[in-house]
Order: structure tokens, then sequence, then C-alpha cells
């Protein structure tokens, strides 16, 4: 239902990604050919660790209801800061009302959360589902999306002690209680989450045909397929982005995540990737 | 935390009384001289029966998140419509985020309500009441306040059968409720609630000391008083308002309703008062 | 650039047409087949005479910085109204800032008047323009269009006298004064334009490319064609509507409105047609 | 009509100063004691010199409609940048709508402007002040303030070589247009303008009743005079802070600026003064 992407690496303008690329994030706002919906104008999110910032530090987030494509605070934004991890997220809405609360990411102490999807049903079990949410945590529920009870659900459910664990609790809650409302197929979702130096990327849906979500190959490997590449030079040699889909067209640029996988980009550079949600 | 008036009588543009009256609702949003905050910038709403519009019909809804008094499309809208019953309301947060779906008032089928005031320790308490709400009613809850969730209670609690039994129960619920988390004091309310049809103003605070509320002497009377009043020319005889606070300067105008009471209008005209929360 | 639609006849809700209707305005805002942009997200206006409201009355307008598709003012507003004269428009932004003085349609009195297309070149000779405007009109300009500027233009050239006659001269202005910049086909335009009684629609661009234009055929012919169609209903005898593009796919309902033709629209009934911008 | 504040020293995160002071400018925005408007809630903006940026770069800027004490982008915007040189400002309109083409800071290549005040009957003279623009410059203006005119003007009379003498050729220019449309006071102006290395500011009326100004007393008088003060510990010794209405009550630590006089703050720290518009 949207289209996200997650950077990790020396610090970057956001701006490079977001904005610049051929297929930045603001170009699939108004058009994502691999998208369900291809056009996300229902207003878009960047939460990013300042740069420079020690570990543990709660990270700033930029929310607004306007598209992303005309929206003059965003560029001034993304041009004028620079982080190591930054998250950012373009919306098409399919239920709840456009408004800030409901703009991706969300974030918790030093920990952000961001999703493309659905669950399915939702209206159906979201008290269910609110009511599993550890009720010290319940009041800091401020929108009205899935994609924040979700987040709610893992916090809940040890995301903070094991993210990779946390979600998968979350999303197996998720299929049970789903199941008690006859929901076939819940869980849509490429799911992304950072404490500040980790990267988890989650690529699953109950059904199996999840939306799509990439990877970049790394930056050395680019240098040697691309020598002449002046657009790489900005890049450091651990920048990596997890992406909805490709931000350009260069063959080799981009690596598909497999279904039912998490992929952990830790700060050291490199990828590690772990099958979630096995039966 | 907010102001609002609410208008019974014969169709009237809205803008009479939100935009041109001397402490008009739009003036009282940058200046109230009676309200706990002089400032009500945060949003406001119009709420509407149509004229001509048959019994049981769903009231309009015109929900902003900017200061009354800068827009625009309030004015044109205010100074286009005509009403029976209309509802507006201006908002000073506290706490809740300024979006749409927190902005008065609040409608469910034919019935629309608003709230000044709060639920003092609401965070500590909301996951309790949210639970008591009626399971079919949850999913229709949009935005974060108190003031919508005391409407879902009134709403499970009997307010379509019995507006004022209704809203003694939700008050009556959330006092114990508040009194389990040691709230001394927890509701602060003038509330307006109407199916279209009749209109509903209460005034109750669990500590004797409730916002201001006023309501209108009946229009013979003021001509009587104001034989020369060109302003009064425009209003109807059945034409009444319940206020935070009087809408002008004129003595006699205005009457101020008492605490632990509903007041009730019905279409014939006239006043009815009800002692509500008698112990 | 935008799409736009203008209704003429007996009152009706605008969401009638810019809701409800296959192709509505708003379904046209995300996904507008002829259109040159196919996502139109750049804000909208809703601009109608009230229904009953006296000769020479001024219109009411409703102008939104949201994405049509998602507003919800909008929705509350187009389905509570009755117009038997109202103008709507979506615009997809092609440089000046998205901003409420900058959405049509525009106002001057007793008129109103919407564009779709644009002034190529326009930065390099909107000065000269501007100073082409009537001193005494020129501080009542709002936005940074274009498309108000040569509304601005045409009232200066004797719009409210004939309006055929001040749109041509206006546009002859522009190609005029574009040429002294060399721009060589400087006018893009279809125009709507009312002085609340009768309704004239231009199409007409310097290179004879205009974009889409179409009208709807007359109720009477359509009921012929469609004798068991419940759509159909709604619609009085008069009721007629000027689109960038047809609001449905039956075939026979809607009829391209010629280039460089000035197609008007009177409280009669029917359609006048008349050549503009002849050599 | 408004209140600014502008700082210059060492890199200083924005929220000191607009979010933490005992009288913030956020604070100022709903309640500025001086002002000649208690409340300035219709928008305001925030300019910033990134840390580290080269002379000569340009500034970031961020424009907001919402009021500032309820903009939660401001907060964590202001929260997680720092800047050498920053320009706040929360606006009170005086005519112009709200929209972020009239939210200060302007901007032109690596200048910043801001400003308080009005040009009295700027209405009646707007087009000839336009007129005065140069023409190279005049398609730069987006908004439609009066203050944005006088800094279009400034530029097109010099500010760039000399920025005193290019505001005061913009101010007398002012009188002597406005002198021929008989207006007889039309400047009232606090100014503030910035090359990312000087800071300059203005306080002048026609007359002579400027709104107030201050700036502070340089740091190490201040830890001289509060040397238990934690607060102070934030500031280096070149931090400066030119302002509407003084920050904190502490008595010494902010002195008035002058009527007719320009303060100038280079890179080196202190404060320079100059005369202006002496007959």
């Amino acid at each position: 239902m949207c289209r996200w992407l997650a950077y990790s690496g020396e610090p970057l303008r956001p701006s490079t990604l977001i904005l610049d690329a051929q297929h930045s994030l603001v170009a699939q706002s108004l058009n994502s050919p691999l998208g369900a919906e291809t056009v996300n104008g229902d207003g878009f999110g960047l939460g990013w660790y300042p740069d420079g910032a020690v570990a543990g530090s709660v990270p700033a987030l930029f929310h607004s209801i306007e598209p992303a494509w005309h929206d003059e605070n965003l560029r001034e934004l993304a041009e004028n800061i620079a982080s190591p991890l930054f998250f950012g997220h373009v919306r098409a809405a399919a239920g709840p009302p456009i408004q800030q609360t409901n703009c991706h990411p969300f974030r918790y102490d030093n920990w952000m959360f961001m999703h493309n999807g659905f669950l399915s049903g939702f209206e159906r079990y979201k008290r269910d589902l609110v009511l599993a949410v550890d009720p010290e945590l319940y009041p800091l529920i401020h929108g009205t999306t899935d994609s924040e009870v979700l987040f709610y659900l893992a916090l809940t459910l040890g995301l903070r002690d094991d993210p990779v664990a946390g979600v998968e609790a979350a999303l197996r809650k998720v299929e049970a209680v789903a199941r008690d409302h006859d929901v076939a197929f819940p869980v849509q979702a490429t799911i992304a989450v950072s404490d500040g130096a980790t990267l988890w990327a989650f690529r699953y849906s109950t059904q199996g045909m999840t939306r799509t979500l990439f990877h970049s190959v790394d930056i050395p490997t680019l240098h040697q397929l691309y020598p002449d590449a002046e657009r790489l030079r900005v890049f450091g040699p651990r920048a990596r982005v997890v992406v909805s889909e490709p931000l350009n067209d260069l063959p080799g640029t981009f690596v598909e995540v497999q279904e039912s996988t998490a992929t952990i980009l830790d700060a050291a550079g490199g990828y590690d990737y772990r099958p979630i949600m096995a039966a």
C-alpha cells in the first residue's frame, strides 16, 4: 500500500535516495511500477538518527500529510541533514485517515518501525490486538493504523530483546487472532526496524505472496561493475539500502529479498539473512 | 479547554453566530474572556443538519486543523449554508494531537456530540474506558481524544434511547474507572448532543466547578427588551443557542446554565431543565 | 495540467458528478486516462452558486491543498449542498506552489473562472502581463498562477461586458506578449467562466492541439438512449455538464467540444457554439 | 505583527531558544507580552545555515502554516539540527493569506531576510513597489506579503553589496512611493538580514515608534552576572541573539536596540551599531 526505503552506512544526505535517485522514493510516490497502487500520495515520513548521535539516541521524525512530491519542507530537510541510518516512507492509505499520527515511521525510545502492506480484515479484530498490547505501552499508540498496532504488539512480545523473534511473535499473534475471526490471509508485510545501530528488514505474508523488497549490492562490487559511475562516488563502502523497489535501472544493483526472510544490516557492513515464520 | 455553541430554531446561516456576533465563536477562538485558555487555536469543527433534511438524517461535518480565525473555507461555508440545528466548536488541545479526527463534533448515524472540558488523568485509564465500549462500536472510534471515548461510552450505555440517562451513565462510568486509578476529580464537562430534532446540553464536573455554559433568552422576550435591535431580526421566534460564553454584552440576553443540569431544547421552542448526576 | 467540470441545470448535489460518477472528478484526480498528467493531486476547488440565491450573487468557494481523493471535507460538503451551477477543479501543479490561493476556481464579484492548461514560458513574461492588468484590479490577485493572471487580464479587457470577447482579448494579449519574448506557442487552455446564470466554456491553444473538453448530451436524448438507466433520474431536463473528460463510458453521453470554440450554456437549457480566435 | 529571533555564534540547537527558553519564540507565539498582537499563530518559519557549510552556502528553510505551538515537526527539527546562524519567525497575519510562501524568513541565494511590522497602506501602492523590483528578480517573488516585496526591493537596490545601504534604500523607496499615495507613516519594521557570516538587524519606523527589538548581552558578561546559571553553559562565548522581546526575565540579559539603528553581528563576536535613515 506504500513504498519505503531504509539506509544504513556512512552519514548520507537523505535527498540522495529520496529525491535524486532515478526512481527515488518521491518519484515512486507519484509512480511506483512495482506497487500494488501506483500513487502513494497520502502523506510521508522521514525518520533519522542524527549524525554523531550517541548509541541509544532517539531518532528524529518528520511526518507530513502532504503528497511527498510537492512538499517543500521535505526537500529542504532531506538536503540539509546527514544521517548514518534513516527511514523514508510514502503512504497510500487503505482506510485509516491521512493524519500525521498515521505516518510512518513510528518511534519508541530509540526504536523505529515502518511497514508496507496491511493486516487484512483489521477492523474486525483490531480490538483484540490492542488488548494484547502491554497496558503500559497502550497509551503510546497515537494513531489508528494497523501498522502502529503491529509495532506495539512486537514491542510487547520482545522486539527490544530480539527484534526477529519479536516481529515473528507479533505476526503469529495477528495470524492467530485473525484466524479466530475467520480471516484467511491476514498478514501482508515488508517491515523495517532499527535501534540506531542495526537495521532489520522483514518480508512476509501469510499467503506467501509478499510485496516486493530489494536491497542494494555492496558498494565495492558496484564500483567494480560501474567504475565510471559518478553517482556512486557519494556512497561510502558500508552504504546499503533496503527498498520496496529498485532506485535505478542499473542491472546488478539491487537484489530481491526472499519471501519469509529477515535481512540484517549491522554497522560493520554486509548483509545477514535469517528465515522467519517457519511452520 | 475549548469553546462551543449549539443552535436550534428556524434555519439560520451559521455565520450569524460563528462569525458575525460581537463575541462570535471565531472571536472566542482568539480571545475567550471566560475560558480556561484564552486561545482556542487548535482546530475547529462545524456540524449541521441540512435545511430540509428528513428526520433521522445524518448531519454534515466540516473539520479543520487550522485556527478558526484564519480559515477561509469556514467563512465561505458558514455564510452559504442554512441549518435548523448546528454545532460549532473551537479547540484548545490538551494533549491529543491536532488532527481532523480529534475535532468535534463527533458523529454516529444521526447523532452529534461535542464536549468542552477533559477527563482528568485520562491516559491512566483510557484503556479501561475503551474496553467498556461496545465491541461493535469500538472500530468507529477514529480519533484519540477523551471526548470521543466519552461519546462512544454514552452510545454504549443508552444514549440513543435516553440521551440524559446515557450521558449520565457514561459520566458515572468515567468516575468509577477513574476512582480505581486514584483520580479524585475526573470529569470536567459541558456537552452538547443532538439527534437532529432535539438538543441536549449538559453541564457537570465531579468537583462541581464546571466550565461556564449559557443559553440565550427566548427571542420574543429579546424583541421586547431591545425593540430597535436590527441584529435580532435575523432570528425566528424559535431561535435558541447554547454556548460556552455569551455571544454579546447585551444585558439580559444570556442566562447561565446551572451546575449538574441538562438543558433540553426540543423543536417546539423553549427550554426544559433536568438535574443530573444527583447522588 | 488539471481536470475540471462545470455543471448547469436544476439544483444538484455536486457529489453526483464529483464523487459518484463512474469517472468522477475525484476518480480523475487519481487517474485521468485522457490527461497530460495521470495524477491531479495538488489541491482542488469547488465553487458554487447557492441554491435559491438571487441573480448576481457571489458564489461560494471551497479550496484545499489536500489531494481530492482523501479530503473528507470535500465529501461532506459535496453531499450536503445543492447548486444550480457549480465548478469543480483538481490540480496538477506545474510550478506555482500548492496553496489555497492557487486553487481554482477564482472569483471576482459574481464571476467564477477556472482553467486547465498553462501559459508556456509564463515566468519570462509574467511581469508584462501583470502590468497589463487594471491597477484597480491588481491588488485582488491573491495567488501566483498563470491562470489567475489570465482571469484578471480578461476582467481588464471586457469579460464582464462580453465574456467571449473578454477571454479572446486576454488570450490575444498573452500571445502578443509571449511573442515579444520569443515563445512560440504560449496558450494551452480549456476555460470555464460564469456569472451565475450563464456558463461559457472555451477550448483553445495557439498550436491548435488543445487538451480535451467534452459536454454532455441533453438529458431528454439520454433518457431515450438509456430508458432504464436509474442513474439518469437524478438529473433534471436542463442538466448539462462540461468536463475535461467523460464522466462515464456510456456511448453517446458526451460530445467533444471543438477546437477554437466557445460553448455557451444559458439557463434555458441547450448549447450554443461560437468560433473564437479566428485569424 | 510577528515575533522573530536571530542567532549567531557557536553551532546551537535552535530548540534552545525557540522551545526551551523561559519566553521562547514558541511561547511568544501563544502569548507575547510586548507584541502588538498577543497571539502569533498564523504560521512560522525556521531558516538555518547548516553547521559546517562553506561560506556562501544557501540556508535551509522550514515553513509551516500551523501555529508554532502545536507543530510536532518544528520540535523534532529544532532539537535535531545545529546551526551557527539561524532565524526563527512566528507570524500574526495582517491581511495576506496564511500560506507557506508568506512565511518568513525569505531567501535569495545565500541571503535570508525576515521582518516584523508592516508597510501601512501596502495594497494601495504594492503595484508601484513591485514595478520597482529588478525584472530579473521579479519572478522569484513567490508570496504576497509586503515583507517579501521589501526584501526584493532591497536586493534590487544594493543589499548584496552593502546590506545597510540596501535596506535603507528600500525603506526610502517605500516612503517615497507611499507619500505619492498619501500614506503618512508607511514603514513599521524590525528586520534581520544575513549572508551566512554576518547578521544585520534593523529597527526603524517612519513615525519613530518602532516595535521592540532587543539583543543579548555577551556571554562572558552573563557568566559574571550569573555564575551559577546552569542554563548559560550551553552557550559558547560568541553566542548572541537578536529578538523581538527578551527570552527570559533575568535582569541585565537583554538590551533594547535603539530606534533608527542597524545592529551588526559579525562572526568574530560582539555588536556594532550604525544609525540609519538619518534625514
